[in-house]
């Protein structure tokens, strides 16, 4: 597989069989990968070359290298990447469970900022759902949604614990058409980070989203908070 | 302007007016607003109205409330917008001065990551160079970005506190095509707070770049550190 006649460096060679294999699930998350040596006899390259190519995937965040233990696969990372989808439907494609808990369900009438944002007018009011958000048995995010009362009123009696929001529209004939999505960096509070186990003032990904039906009025104004450690977000530019 | 008559609350008519005239710079960033009542008599509103108007752009983060002293119209925040652009072309369009410090330019060897990114032989190397990166005087972010040998060479003898790369770039007949971009949260390092004036800790938001030429091969690699308080990325999602 590795071929020093390749005009492609050995360890770049090295490093494409890694990933693969990665990738692939031969070498299972969380677990060892072979030892350096038996590696460098199944590719029958040099230490310096096998540490190149292994260092890569350590910045990379594929690998990490345990002190004395030697080097494990690490589990991989959440991505947003752009489309509009709902955090169940995310985590559901890398073959992980979704779950949630949730924290709080309840109609409010003085959310000025999120009746703006929605475009509800004074005397209505506004669901607010937050949960915390799982991947298997992780918690990644903190999610804070709002809802027009018509479309809360789909949602306060379904098992909050387990709703698929999105889905629940869509099987109601709310289509989503396109959202506005604001990307930004925020410290965690000593009460969010307590409740995603990391440290307070960790960094968080913050994504703001006003979601639009089809005729482009606004359905959703959402507000989800995720560990850094375990989500970033992909995007595609044109120029 | 307000009319009561009409099917949307006044607090909302208040605000648009108010959003208005901070986007035209009727109110210029960093002055304060009119006072509570000034704006009452001359919308001929009550106070509850006006306030809730005002709380929601406090919010949005359009004005801030400073104590004893009134209501300031904030300095906006930068964005990006999922288009291949550079922090020059940025700046610019938000009518600001882009600026630039070095902080260091040189060829190296030993960037195993990058020369993978870039899709570098073992035996070449890469340019890295860094700057920070203002709007007008305030330093908004620490940019490091990479370039493959035969770029490098285009950048090495220009004025680096001024190189705009894709303008640089494009005078080559070097086009940008396309890039992949990954968003994440970062806590600032003590060293990196100190080169942009925030504490150490802090959140910021960074976005790692690799950009392709027209016969899509790796052109750029780099990392832009944003400060949180001056920057967030808008994307549009659809469904």
């Amino acid at each position: 597989m590795v071929d020093p006649n390749k005009n492609i460096s050995l360890y770049l060679q090295v490093k494409d069989i890694l990933i693969k294999r990665i990738q692939e699930k031969v070498w299972a998350p969380n677990t060892l990968i072979p030892t350096e040596q038996e590696l460098m006899d199944e590719f029958n390259v040099s230490r310096t070359t096998l540490r190149q190519a292994i260092s890569i995937l350590v910045q990379d965040g594929l690998l990490e290298k345990r002190q004395g233990k030697g080097t494990i696969v690490k589990s991989q990372q959440l991505t947003g990447n752009g489309r509009l989808k709902g955090f169940a439907e995310e985590v559901t494609e890398k073959g992980l469970t979704p779950k949630s808990k949730l924290l709080r369900a309840e109609f409010k009438h003085d959310l000025y900022h999120e009746k703006s944002m929605l475009n509800i007018p004074e005397d209505e009011e506004v669901l607010v759902i937050e949960r915390i958000r799982f991947a298997d048995q992780t918690p990644i995010a903190i999610e804070r949604t709002c809802w027009p009362s018509h479309i809360g009123k789909l949602f306060i009696n379904e098992d909050l614990d387990r709703a698929k929001f999105y889905e629940i529209l869509e099987s109601n004939d709310i289509i989503l058409k396109r959202a506005k999505e604001k990307i930004s960096a925020i410290n965690a509070t000593l009460f969010e980070a307590d409740l995603l186990g990391i440290r307070g003032g960790e960094a968080m990904l913050e994504t703001e989203r006003l979601s639009f039906g089809l005729d482009d009025r606004p359905i959703e104004f959402s507000t989800i908070k995720f560990r850094s450690d375990k989500y970033h977000y992909n995007i595609e530019l044109t120029r």
